[in-house]
């Protein structure tokens, strides 16, 4: 499902929005305030098996960052996230839920260590600068909060890592994954990442300069000819199938990161403070009443989720699927939806009533999808 | 210029949108992570002549309320703008600017004052409720903060008074400018408010309920039948002619209100304590650098300005246009900048650099335009 966007600066541009409309792009989403390439190839199901087998360039500017810096960085962030950053090392990144008073989720960013006193917040889709600030502000926190001048630049596959020795060298194999290191480009040294929103695999790059960023395109696109690259974007079946989350869509304000299946990422046993805490304490006392599932069902290759589809079991609503798409690989739908918890086991039977008005037999899937 | 929009829950659906689309919907934006209409008319021409002459219905569910509650309210909302509202009654609308510690634009919302310890802000494109709990957290104010099932319905144009006669009743009319009062509909009390994004006049309708959206457009449909109503959106031509600002367009938070031509509404003198104080009284005793300004240029209809636009003078930038169109009217093209302190006097020529490539030749002009 699309329509027409209507461009205006409010929606910012990249630093490679001029190279995504040199290779077509055929639309775009909107993530803070800026344009996210969303397909390039013919099909979305074209696009899944080429980022499997071979590497893609993703302008990923979207993905902002909240630069935190000074004597109170590291007390904001620990105060801003259940999940216990104080064993973090420089180089580290971390995947940090944010939550509010409520253990509601504000944002699920990555978090970068920069130095001690010196960190960035790679955002999902919602103005965490403002929350960072109003917190600070309100407690008179001594920190420096700003968006920098980085637009990610993301290269993922299998092929990543061949492409990217041949532009920044052997050394860039040295990474591990979550952890980031700072290569030479043009006289410049940038922040390179062992990560992306696929499970194929890859590395982004923090790039601090956007007058760089068609030279560094360009780069990038010479060193993977070989490795037959094309322009691609986060790809709709594989983030399903990899059980990927994303903000505003498969939880919002409304959930708590238990909810989420972050638990892992909740140090709830007091020996952190953070915002929330108590309430998730009570989450997890009082146990939660639904948690995000995969769903698999049957039928033709379901249209596209614009909008929530209600998924039932008995004649009664247990969920929505809030993201869904077909797999070519399973052969059969694939989508994620909070589910009751009384209906939440692997197995179970559910309906789900797509937009097409069709009602598909399916049932609860572990995520990631197998 | 447009491209496509990737549906996705995460980009809201609003009360209205199953309506929008049924009257043939040609483009949307993305505001506050909700759908805007952007174009319903053959033109944006035609939409221009019909606004000026009838009455429209908009869909503005994207001005979010940030409602803000408790015996704090009031401190809080007086911390977060320059603006003095210690004068406001209950029953009043004031556009009110929020600043950052550096005076830089957070918001430019309309505040809407329901009870003493009771406020709803009407915003522009960004996450004040982040901001506002950030703050309110913080400093521990007492205060309650959310986002309430508020989608405003605006009715505009001329003939939006004897439309809204026909809908709510004669008393209608006693709703002074920049005022709201309560109206019945379907059993329910809502908010109606004489405002709206344009210069036509008109009404908002804020329905706190969104089950009543279908039936609320429905009502105001039926109502404007007898005056040529058709659906509309805020119009590009109209807004900039009438001096109308777009937060993210022609401002954002690396812009002061001083520079956006708000200083009516900044309460610099020491009566007043809010964030940003020190830094917008050092701005105002420095001078500013630039200021907004209108621009009136040659050559055949300009295309749409997706990205900024140069304005040069003696071979220098002096400005960006950030938003232009096409006025029928005043058959000139129409645009709105910031433009340079040395250069910004009403009838300086200037040089426009439109992205057809086209040098126009122009000159300044005060907002509005007449």
């Amino acid at each position: 499902m699309s329509s027409g966007l209507n461009m205006s600066r409010r929606i910012r541009r990249t630093p490679y929005t001029d190279k995504v409309e040199e290779h077509g792009v055929r639309g775009f989403s909107v993530v803070n305030h800026m344009l996210l390439p969303k397909a390039f190839q013919p099909s979305v199901e074209e696009d899944y098996w080429h980022l499997r087998e071979h590497v893609q360039i993703w302008d990923v500017s979207t993905q902002r960052q909240v630069e935190i810096r000074g004597t109170d960085a590291a007390r904001l962030i620990q105060w801003m996230t259940p999940r216990d950053i104080s064993w973090a090392e420089v180089g580290d990144c971390l995947y940090v839920p944010l939550v509010d008073e409520r253990g509601g989720m504000i944002n699920d960013p990555v978090l970068l260590k920069l130095a001690d006193d010196h960190f960035w917040l790679s955002i999902a889709d919602s103005d965490v600068l403002l929350w960072a600030k109003g917190l600070a502000i309100g407690s008179g926190m001594d920190v420096l909060i700003d968006e920098p001048d980085v637009s990610p630049l993301a290269v993922q596959g299998p092929k990543a890592v061949n492409l990217m020795v041949n532009l920044f060298g052997d050394t860039i194999r040295t990474i591990g994954f979550f952890k980031f290191a700072w290569f030479e480009f043009h006289g410049t040294q940038q922040l390179i990442a062992r990560s992306g929103y696929s499970k194929q695999g890859g590395f982004e790059i923090y790039l601090n300069d956007s007058a760089l960023g068609p030279a560094l395109w360009d780069a990038v696109w010479k060193a993977g000819e070989e490795f037959n690259i094309t322009p691609g974007c986060p790809n709709l079946i594989e983030r399903i199938e990899g059980g990927l989350l994303s903000y505003g869509n498969e939880f919002t304000r409304q959930n708590n990161p238990l909810e989420c299946g972050l638990e892992k990422y909740c140090q709830l046993d007091g020996t952190i403070t953070c915002i929330g805490l108590e309430a998730l304490q009570k989450i997890q006392k009082n146990g939660i009443t639904q948690q995000i599932r995969g769903v698999l069902f049957d039928g033709a290759p379901c249209p596209a989720c614009g909008k929530p589809w209600l998924v039932t079991a008995e004649g009664k609503q247990i969920g929505q699927i809030t993201s869904a798409a077909y797999s070519p690989r399973l052969k059969r739908n694939v989508g994620q939806s909070m589910i009751a918890r009384d209906y939440w086991s692997v197995g179970q039977k559910v309906t789900v009533h797509s937009s097409d008005g069709i009602e598909r037999n399916g049932e609860i899937s572990a995520l990631p999808f197998n």
